[in-house]
């Protein structure tokens, strides 16, 4: 089946207790392709400036991502994101966000991706992730990712596409921000009910919970010796998700619960080192 | 099969942010045999003073525990803890611990004990561990709980007796500073050189790591709407395990893996409300 993925291509600068690696392949999308690679095809929707390199392109295009849907923009650079990790290693601090081509993108899908059965929404504007989805053809099996800064900033339009997606997949500082519950559990059942048939609450380390009709679902993380870098975990936890969903062609909460067990699996091997190294 | 659980029987005062509990029954030993008396009957080694109510000497003994093993010091006072938790509720703030009966006490198990197959050694001195589990005849099946004040304070001992015991359970602050790593897989690895057939890595909310020689053995704990108080979580945790083990008379490491579940559960249970009130 079809799998579309619309997000981020970008650099990070990343620092860790464990090393540091500069303006090496990162964002949303790349983290996600790479995970679900494993299981099927995938098309890409998503801008890059004239200072990508086109190997990591055709690297992608060699892992079975359709990159038509990629935007090459001549006069622009790519989005650089500068970070780094301390401590446990649960929370990044943004030290530099460089959007460049990414400042004035607004994402379209092609006509050749409007019959995708299968969309990733990686974190974006609500408006933008409600426009994407319109614009496929059907009823695609959607599945949307958020943060806290629209949460915050854009909660009418982030309540309208939660009526309209199939799944919600967020971490438990998000979850907490978009409910007002502390408890993950009561948290988990609040978004449920404003609209999605399946919650995933991420939490790092210590695995992730599905919320869904038939109950909670909990699923620890793989025991790590070595976690270099947790950038990307999220979007490396969607890709092993929706990855299987789309291999299979299923739907139902059975398969997303095996879903998640994968999605587990990929994320683990994301954060065993810097960018898509481990992957 | 006979258990037998030497550890603390104590009055708590807690402060939680969901409420408040005077001088109600605690002590590791308590929480052991609540969560152990779903599976099997018990003998238990321990001490109170004069004030401790025979209404509770009775239930335990409703509860299948055989409580010829507690002393009761006809002019001492029972052991009362007094603690707060704040915040996430992971770590309790001691405020203040009147010893009284506890102080002099140093364990002893009867004649007619010494036969028991089972043995759990709550958190005490390891000089006592030691001495409980030599004058226990045969080759108990022996687990062992300890704290961070004897790890820093008796290594050595705590090293015999690791080389003693089948399991070790202890909690991620203390499996690091047992082994002076911060990566919970090096820590319990680490652990498992130093003697114990298994080691189970409590993590709260965040379930369990289980370490043996078959490799690491991750559960999540029960997803929770309502946490009261924490206290006595860890030790529900080894009356789940070790009740059940002594209840079927396994050992194996598949056994123990299936045994921690039940631990998870009964955790989960003894959180949701003070002292031994939701078990």
């Amino acid at each position: 089946m079809s799998l579309l993925v619309v997000g981020s291509v970008a650099f990070d600068s990343i620092e860790t207790p464990f090393g540091k690696a500069e303006r090496v392949l990162g964002g949303s999308a790349t983290f996600f392709m790479y995970a679900a690679s494993y299981f099927t095809k995938q098309r890409l929707v998503g801008i890059v400036g004239a200072d990508f390199p086109r190997e990591i392109l055709s690297e992608l295009q060699e892992r079975g991502v359709d990159t038509s849907g990629l935007t090459i923009d001549p006069k622009g650079k790519t989005f650089h994101w500068t970070g780094r990790y301390e401590g446990d290693m649960n929370a990044a601090q943004t030290l530099g966000v460089s959007l460049n081509v990414l400042g004035t993108y607004k994402a379209k899908v092609p006509e050749s991706f409007r019959d995708s059965e299968y969309v990733f929404l990686a974190n974006d504007h609500p408006q933008t992730q409600l426009d994407v989805l319109a614009s496929v053809k059907g009823e695609p099996f959607c599945v949307a990712d958020t943060r806290d800064f629209w949460i915050v900033e854009q909660p009418k339009l982030l309540a309208e596409l939660l009526k309209k997606v199939d799944g919600l997949v967020l971490n438990e500082h998000e979850a907490r921000l978009l409910t007002g519950e502390k408890n993950l559990v009561k948290a988990g059942a609040g978004i449920l009910k404003q609209g999605p048939d399946f919650v995933v609450l991420k939490k790092g380390e210590h695995g992730a919970l599905l919320f869904c009709s038939e109950g909670i679902y909990a699923v620890p993380a793989c025991p790590l010796e070595v976690v270099r870098d947790p950038t990307g975990a999220g979007d490396a936890f969607a890709g092993g998700l929706m990855g299987y969903l789309a291999s299979t062609g299923k739907r139902s909460l059975e398969a997303v619960r095996r879903g998640i067990t994968y999605g587990t699996v990929t994320a683990s091997v994301a954060v065993e080192d810097f960018s898509v190294d481990a992957v």
